[in-house]
């Protein structure tokens, strides 16, 4: 069970370890609440720290920039799933309370932990293998069929640190290409389409989802989201129920990201969990009441959730790379809400914003 | 006219005159379009600065921080209308734009300029005398009729610097209450309520404004807005004249508040006009596509303005000195949208957030 602590005063400070645009918009949701933020990153000049009361450019391993961080915040929160959870645990050991916890974070890093978590949560995912040799992805396309998708233990996301493997054959090679680290061996899903849900839970225990986003990736990363996704009740019903089941099991607190496969039925498959606000839920700032990044701290603030209503159905586009380059063709028309994440250099696939569409008066809200 | 430049590029750095929550509240929204923010302020530790990239904190006088300010913004604005003008006009002289212009700011700071401005604009204001005697006070009641009200030319807000003058005998007694400073004095409006209109102009010359929004004071003090106030048409248009009309004579960039009585024919007289975003116009923040806060960092960065449209009615509600203690009632009530603004003493009467509810399927919008 979660300790219910009494909701943080407004004028408290909250840390947030990450610096890009995720903590930008937390920042922004913070503030919005009367609270001050202080990020810890190793950027110099990043997104978030321009919009926040306080920056402590470090490492997140940095025992003095954690006890500094734990002088100034009375909760923590975190941007990505990569954070140390030995960083969250030098926090927790400084009397600060990390929220989601050291849990949520350690089942999300190792993808064989996460996919066992769902699997003892009764929870549907893909079949899956550990791997930790060629021999095993061998002995994983005899179980699972081929071709499999190949993925690093740790730390892969937008596509990286993936490969597929064709046949055994291929084994040597596909293990090598993922740079023969750990790794995770997964069956192929059927799937119709991609879904997420992004839920929260306050540290009373109380879940609250947002509408499914039904999501259209490209290269392995998320380009456009639309919300409420056209699904059946009984799809959403299980969306809610996947998202209640594994909030309660990691006695999470805070906002996450699940993102589904959907089979031709209707029914789903979990693929990842992220503990954090999610790029699949950014249409939320716009077309939702709470969004997000206020709902994420709500309830690491120990604050009651808001409410996750929808105004207008929405379609969230990723401006990816020089895709942002477009920013006054876009400024100029009315019918896009537009977000800039503050980043310098339009690196090619680098997110540097999204933008928004709403179809106020559409069916399905 | 206005001069027409190139829209201002996300990276860029808006300067800010003022570090209270209207300053605050219009760096959040800069940062939403991948601004940065430089404040200016003589407050340390401002509501603002907790949320800005930059923060200088001197005398708006000061020649050496007004110089610094240019080297860091492109284009400065401000967040009250009492910035001298001289420093509005060493930004200028430093190269940099300035929005509202200098013209928008002379006319708000004196009463009597800025209602012969509204004269000869032929905008309706309440009948009005300039006074610098008491002898000027017996004069003008023999002309506006008695109870008459005094103000100070300048710096009064808020009600502040403000006295009713009985009749001839009080003139030196009431003078005296002002201070004995240039004054104006206005004839008793007879009026049905107060309400006001929040518009905007871009650079390009488009005027946009918001839903008339109705308005309860106390003590001189905004308590309450209401918007969309349920008007006639021919009253609604009436505001909307008056706006492009006033926005249009000063060449005026970003987003005004005007305040307006209404009489019981549903005529309107100007009663008072902000140069800035407007308390009143508080609840655009989470009842409208583009809140007035967006709306001004567009016009003053030479972007076209955004939608005004309403998602639903709403009513505002200003949390004055210790009724903010009540936060947590507040937060854990779910038709309550709750801005604070970061002010670490909750002096009575000091603006320190506000709510606003929203009336989803309400009728008028």
């Amino acid at each position: 069970m979660s300790q219910v602590s009494a909701p943080l005063a407004p004028g408290s400070t909250i840390g947030v370890l990450g610096g890009g645009q995720l903590g930008r918009m937390l920042a922004l949701a913070a503030a919005r609440l009367g609270f001050d933020v202080a990020i810890l990153t190793p950027e110099t000049d990043s997104p978030a720290s321009r919009v926040a009361a306080r920056t402590i450019v470090a490492d997140y391993a940095d025992p003095q920039a954690l006890a500094e961080l734990a002088g100034l915040a009375s909760v923590v929160t975190y941007e990505f799933e990569n954070v140390p959870v030995a960083a969250v645990q030098a926090l927790i050991g400084h009397g600060v309370e990390v929220a989601p916890g050291a849990l949520a974070l350690a089942t999300a890093q190792d993808r064989v932990v996460e996919k066992t978590f769902f699997r003892d949560a009764g929870v549907p995912t893909v079949d899956f293998v550990a791997i930790d040799s060629a021999a095993d992805i061998v002995a994983g396309l005899a179980r699972l069929g081929a071709p499999a998708l190949l993925k690093t233990r740790r730390e892969g996301y937008d596509g990286k640190g993936q490969a597929w493997v064709a046949d055994a054959a291929d084994a040597e090679a596909a293990f090598a290409r993922i740079g023969g680290r750990p790794a995770i061996l997964e069956a192929r899903a059927t799937f119709r389409r991609e879904l997420s849900v992004i839920a929260a839970r306050g540290r009373d225990g109380a879940v609250a989802a947002y509408p499914l986003s039904e999501n259209h990736h490209q290269d392995g990363v998320l380009r456009l989201s639309r919300a409420p996704a056209d699904a059946i009740d009984a799809t959403r019903a299980e969306a809610l129920q996947i998202a209640q089941r594994t909030l309660e099991r990691l006695d999470y607190v805070g906002v996450a990201g699940i993102e589904l496969f959907e089979d031709v039925a209707g029914h789903l498959l979990v693929n990842e969990f992220a503990p954090r606000v999610h790029n699949s839920g950014h249409w939320t700032l716009d077309a939702c009441q709470v969004d997000q990044f206020e709902q994420h701290i709500r309830a690491v603030a120990g604050w009651p959730l808001g409410l996750t209503d929808m105004f207008a159905a929405a379609e969230m586009e990723n401006l990816l790379g020089e895709a942002v380059l477009d920013w006054a063709a876009l400024a100029a028309d009315p019918t896009v809400r537009l977000w800039l994440y503050g980043k310098r250099e339009a690196v090619p696939g680098r997110k540097m914003g999204h933008l928004t569409r709403l179809k106020t008066g559409a069916s399905g809200v």
